[in-house]
């Protein structure tokens, strides 16, 4: 047996997960086989089946990537100086990747799988409650510095953080006239308004 | 050829739809068949068939009952002497119906069901674009009598209404610790500062 090279496993994992994003996002998950992303990838469906046993597994995948990405920008958000400012940036962010159809497309694409697949349920529940704690702990730090509102309890707050979260995701799949990046300047009057230091 | 009795008929009508809700509700659009509704309904195959022609046409029937009740309560709302206090007795009613996991999950069903079948997306598509309209309107007309902040645009404020209708029910299909109506406070501070009377 060949000797794996853990990194050499991992970059390939990587590479495989890349192109099957690249194909969610243009044909959407259930209209897309293992053939085309192997194509996308470059490799053989014999060799993409030591990775990932399905197409099941691929979306796992992604689901776990965002979760480590995730966990990532929130442990270098939480140094920040002013984390209020970082909660914005936050936001704007969300808003820049609902306003891209490919992003939009596989996150709603997700979301109908997390209900039908307890497996991807479990996986994006996880992540989902992972970004209330992150939010509900930056949230808590802010206002301990006076940059929130400490007459609101964090996970309270962080619930409705994440109802708009969710809710610019709706907007985008159900109002056509909906551009989230257009809607930046009242998100963050909302948010301002909502939990920020009072008075401001 | 028997002559229709048009009252009869949008009776016989409703009496379906109220059976195909019960089923959907219980076991979800997929799992149901057209045989269940009839046994619910009390009816044979082929009677039903003179209503819906396919289980497709009863979730467009749901939907746009949906319209006209939506219609008559902003009709109705539109009319009261506290306009911001209207919009928050529609975030309660909201909060109630997601709370009820059989409306939530009908909603979800007629929300993936919107995405797959585009007569149905077209038919949600002008709800909320109704929605949206009456939001707006509540919100415009609330601010001209001093009831909301004046220094918001109408439609951008209901946009974000909108989107926080939408995040309240994706935080009950993603978070199993939400508990919308314990959320309900929070949710009225938030619309509060967010456009009610400025210094409320």
């Amino acid at each position: 047996m060949r000797k794996v090279d853990p990194d050499k496993y991992e970059a390939k994992r990587q590479q495989i997960l890349k192109a099957a994003i690249a194909c969610f996002s243009a044909k959407g998950f259930h209209r897309t086989s293992t053939a085309e992303i192997c194509a996308e990838a470059g490799m053989s469906p014999g060799n993409l089946f030591h990775y990932f046993p399905n197409k099941q597994a691929i979306i796992a995948g992604i689901v776990d990537a965002e979760r480590r990405d995730t966990a990532a920008y929130f442990a270098d958000a939480i140094k920040a100086d002013d984390l209020f400012a970082e909660l914005l940036g936050f936001m704007d962010i969300v808003l820049a990747l609902a306003a891209d159809p490919a992003y939009a497309r596989l996150a709603l694409d997700i979301s109908v799988e997390a209900m039908r697949d307890a497996d991807i349920g479990q996986r994006v529940a996880r992540n989902d409650a992972e970004i209330q704690a992150a939010l509900a702990a930056l949230i808590a730090e802010a206002a301990s510095r006076g940059q929130a509102d400490p007459g609101l309890e964090p996970a309270a707050a962080a619930t409705w953080i994440g109802a708009l979260i969710d809710g610019i995701f709706g907007r985008v799949a159900v109002d056509p006239t909906f551009r989230p990046k257009d809607q930046a300047a009242t998100l963050r009057l909302l948010i301002t308004r909502f939990l920020g230091p009072r008075g401001r």
